[in-house]
């Protein structure tokens, strides 16, 4: 395998489109003509603005949002916005509420009170190890805001639907689904996504926030965690990470052009989750781990019969060209990470290995 | 000029070295033989953490630093530390002392002071517009640290010796100037760079933090600008910047292989200087603007008789393919940044062309 491509399905950093690798690879050493690479390139040249405006153009398009909402590259990853969240949007004499479901939940909710922020959890499905998404939630009327996990990346569970909070405004983290289907962005207040799932590389978070609440931002928080920076010197009050908005760029154009839309990307991202899971359902060798109305397109967590069996599963797999099939060490089992990138032929591929595998040890 | 890359004199983002661009390049598609780009590598996999290691040992080597400096990679670049460096270090009851030089000491301090941190400018060269390096300074014993920008992009000038502050420990802004000579750390307890202008490309920061400054943090400031969550996890509590990461190791790998360590970088970076200041000095056509002994040898500003030749000399230059001449907005002028990578020949090739360029037009 030492000179081939392998289908990568690894859950973060991502595969990416290989059209895109392509055209970064093609233009390193000469990016648009400028005599230099792209990561030498100044980020108050025409270039690079060219290339953060059609970003935050393309991301309007694709979400069909309209100009209330403020796109906006920032640094640190979705760690970064647990903690941004709340400082900008939390009032000390407020309270907002959570649903947790699973591990990065319960981690945007720990930093929250780290900061001695008011959170109440709303929703919590702890108690069947995180395998569903609640529903029927009691939301505060008077919440700040509720916070949610869109897809959760390890325990494979992914909200089909958004729920009604009254008026109240959704923060979403949809780092590991962000662009893989339609969104209706109007029950959102904020929306983030480190890119290294569905968009691009690490390094560069991708936040969606409707102005009114720019506003609510106190004083005397730092200047890098506040959103009205970024909103305000359209993410390059300092030098922004480049080289991940020239890939989000690339990606987006490809998400548009090359594939046609998010209809067309959540309609593949279908046909890709159905065929694996209908593999899952159709015999006994291999048990999905998420409800199935909670399952996750994005992440498939699936066990087999006993772990002996797991770890031969992933190590057949590899040396048959499909990595970052092991599940996360804090849950064990196997995990196929299938966003954008991952295409209809890897995901058939995967699933013929998989009967396969069945077949000889079943 | 569209087909070859031209001599690039930009402030930051930067040249890299060509060499590095190409290893880039060639592996994009497949890194260290794991049949997917760096970019889509997992920050867990053997292959980056043996790529983060290496950045960290050479680092460790160049610098010639004992095992009380941790070295981590941070995101948000100096403009996030402007504000971790307080929050850090510096408790409610005590103060620390800036010095200030230019534009990025006085953010610094500005950030300092938006945290509502005690700070004390204990000097400054804002008396005649940032041209030279205050001598002489009267810290205070009692200061927390002692801020100073080790390289002023903007004003052209640079800390040729660290002053002695009475065991205070210094934290420097080297964002402009790191690996560019060898440094005597004893002296300092944190250093920081931004990459993107000696190292590598924007979107990560390194920071060199002495241990026992680790303690000073209180509780309550966000886990992810808190530099023991770095330390402790060896940069690896959130998916760090991997591709920034990955270019620092190249350039650190050319500076110690290929260079040949931070004596012969720094005898280098003095020739470049010479060769330029010299012909500033040779006759009345440019005009340095710091003063001799503080003048920057990473970043040369100058004028011309008149701002109409100032554009005709920028137009020229890009015509004749030295891009990024012109002087930051804020002081107009002329500069040519000088960094790692800008070769000898490259400077060689800007003095024959500045020469020609007085000659005609002197």
């Amino acid at each position: 395998m030492k000179n081939e491509r392998i289908y990568n399905f690894n859950p973060g950093p991502a595969a990416l489109p290989l059209p895109v690798l392509e055209e970064i690879q093609q233009e390193f050493l000469n990016f648009k003509g400028s005599g230099m690479s792209v990561v030498e390139t100044s980020h108050r040249s025409k270039q690079f603005e060219e290339v953060l405006e059609d970003a935050v153009n393309r991301t309007k398009r694709l979400l069909k949002i309209d100009d209330r909402y403020k796109v906006v590259f920032v640094q640190g990853g979705a760690s970064m916005q647990f903690a941004m969240v709340p400082m900008n949007l939390l009032g000390n004499d407020e309270s907002a509420d959570y649903v947790n479901t699973g591990t990065w939940s319960t981690k945007a909710i720990k930093e929250a009170q780290n900061l001695s922020k008011l959170v109440r959890t709303a929703a919590s499905s702890e108690d069947r190890n995180f395998c569903y998404i609640p529903k029927n939630i009691d939301f505060s009327k008077k919440a700040a805001y509720v916070h949610i996990t869109s897809n959760n990346t390890i325990k494979g569970t992914q909200w089909a639907e958004f729920p009604d909070t009254k008026g109240v405004p959704i923060v979403s983290d949809m780092s590991s689904d962000i662009m893989s289907r339609p969104l209706d962005m109007s029950k959102f207040g904020l929306v983030y996504a480190g890119a290294q799932k569905n968009i691009g590389p690490a390094g560069v978070c991708m936040a969606i926030i409707r102005e009114d609440l720019l506003d609510r931002a106190p004083a005397g928080i730092p200047t890098m965690l506040d959103y009205k920076t970024y909103v305000e010197k359209n993410s390059l009050y300092n030098t922004p990470p480049c080289f991940g908005i020239y890939t989000i760029q690339l990606v987006l154009k490809w998400i548009e052009e090359t594939i046609g839309g998010l209809e067309k990307m959540a309609e593949i991202n279908r046909q890709k989750g159905e065929l694996i899971y209908s593999l899952i359902d159709g015999g006994d060798f291999y048990r999905g781990t998420a409800d199935p109305d909670s399952r996750s397109l994005m992440n498939v967590t699936f066990r087999l019969p006993d772990e002996d069996l797991e770890k031969r599963f992933i190590a057949s797999a590899a040396e048959n060209g499909f990595g970052g099939l092991k599940g996360h060490r804090s849950v064990g089992g196997c995990r196929a990470s299938i966003y954008n990138a991952a295409t209809l032929k890897a995901v058939e591929d995967l699933t013929a290995f998989m009967k396969d595998f069945a077949e000889k040890n079943g």
